[in-house]
């Protein structure tokens, strides 16, 4: 039947990292196969997905390629797939070149994955290797293909996820952590305003919530306390 | 490159439908181009996308070629792609017949929508012309390919949802409705047990469900009030 479409099928990571002030995603230069600039545009981490793999093991191998990290949970948020998706001509010429094809790709249909990371000295490295760069999500340019929407698409995922269990943001702090850390990681995710004042009594209120003895040390306002979280179970995103 | 798998893409749709007492999904015969009974196996209401349609296009055509309606809103839950969801023999040459193919295919991706439906008089008169039919969840037939998984899956969203906004359940009753109907369709659909006596109290505390003077007709037990809903704004799954 003529009228069938045999895409391929890719996976694409919107992997979202909090550096202590502000959300930011990992985006990669959408560069040649030789590593050329093609057209000074970035893009998410993704792959088309291989023969052997199943969806989530393709979106674990992007992951492990663009951060070395292995076996952190990612949720499946939503796929893509109109024909219109590769409307832009230097998208389908990156392909072609990217993955040494002999022929033009007329669709993909994505699937995309997302989680909640923290950017540590670690996660500060991968800015090199790959041309991976941590851009906070307020900042973003215009992304290669459809990328921009699939972003907007998991932020909304996280939020609704993490305003039903707060205890998901968890992934995205150091393992001490202060009230004002919390309260920023909360704003930011969540997209509200939580007041400032009442903010210690809601904390009081987090049963996941664990003062520590610990202030924080050789910082010239008053020292605040540290907090940590106490594994209910081990939930996330 | 080799490696690179270029699959079919489907959508699959888990149609759920309440009949005032179960919760159903519509699952047709898997039977070949001229109507021919294949292996006396259900499956989900599903199609290969066409090469000029969204994802969201392809499930709408589905839901309207096996139930007539249109503009129904759905919710697109996920996406399976194993290599392992052919593994059936008998499957993979159900495909081929029905899709007049002169070839094998190795490996479909497909996304998952669902929706939530009132099965009403239209709605019983599905059981025909497709060899469609209700079935209630509990005791749904092993399904062609993944589709008992799928099911899975779609009950799961649906349960996640329902359960942060229960006016999501309001498409599942008629237009009036009593507290038992009300409370029937929460507890299967979320899966809970709500106490019978303290249920009018808690019908009393939702402020989009409005009662009505009129009782039930006709009923040999005591006649039970009307209820309906306040459409606070249009919310669907």
């Amino acid at each position: 039947m003529e009228s069938l479409v045999n895409p391929y099928v890719s996976v694409d990571c919107v992997l979202l990292g909090f550096d202590g002030e502000q959300l930011n995603a990992l985006v990669v230069r959408q560069s040649g196969n030789n590593g050329e600039d093609v057209a000074g545009i970035y893009k998410l981490p993704g792959s088309l997905i291989n023969l052997d793999e199943n969806l989530d093991e393709a979106a674990q191998r992007v992951l492990k390629q663009f951060t070395g990290l292995s076996q952190v949970n990612m949720l499946q948020f939503k796929a893509f797939g109109g024909p219109d998706r590769l409307k832009n001509p230097e998208d389908s010429v990156w392909l072609v070149r990217f993955y040494n094809l002999n022929h033009h790709i007329d669709r993909i249909v994505t699937i995309g994955y997302t989680t909640l990371l923290r950017i540590d000295r670690k996660m500060r490295k991968l800015e090199g290797g790959y041309e991976a760069q941590w851009m906070p999500i307020s900042e973003l340019p215009r992304l290669a293909f459809d990328h921009s929407a699939i972003v907007d698409e998991a932020l909304k995922a996280v939020r609704a996820k993490a305003t039903l269990d707060v205890t998901l943001l968890f992934d995205l702090l150091p393992n001490k952590f202060t009230a004002a850390q919390l309260r920023n990681v909360m704003e930011v995710v969540l997209g509200i305003t939580l007041d400032v004042k009442n903010f210690h009594k809601k904390l009081a209120q987090m049963p996941y919530v664990v003062p520590l003895e610990e202030k924080e040390d050789g910082v010239n306002h008053r020292a605040a306390r540290y907090y940590k979280f106490k594994k209910l179970k081990n939930k996330h995103i």
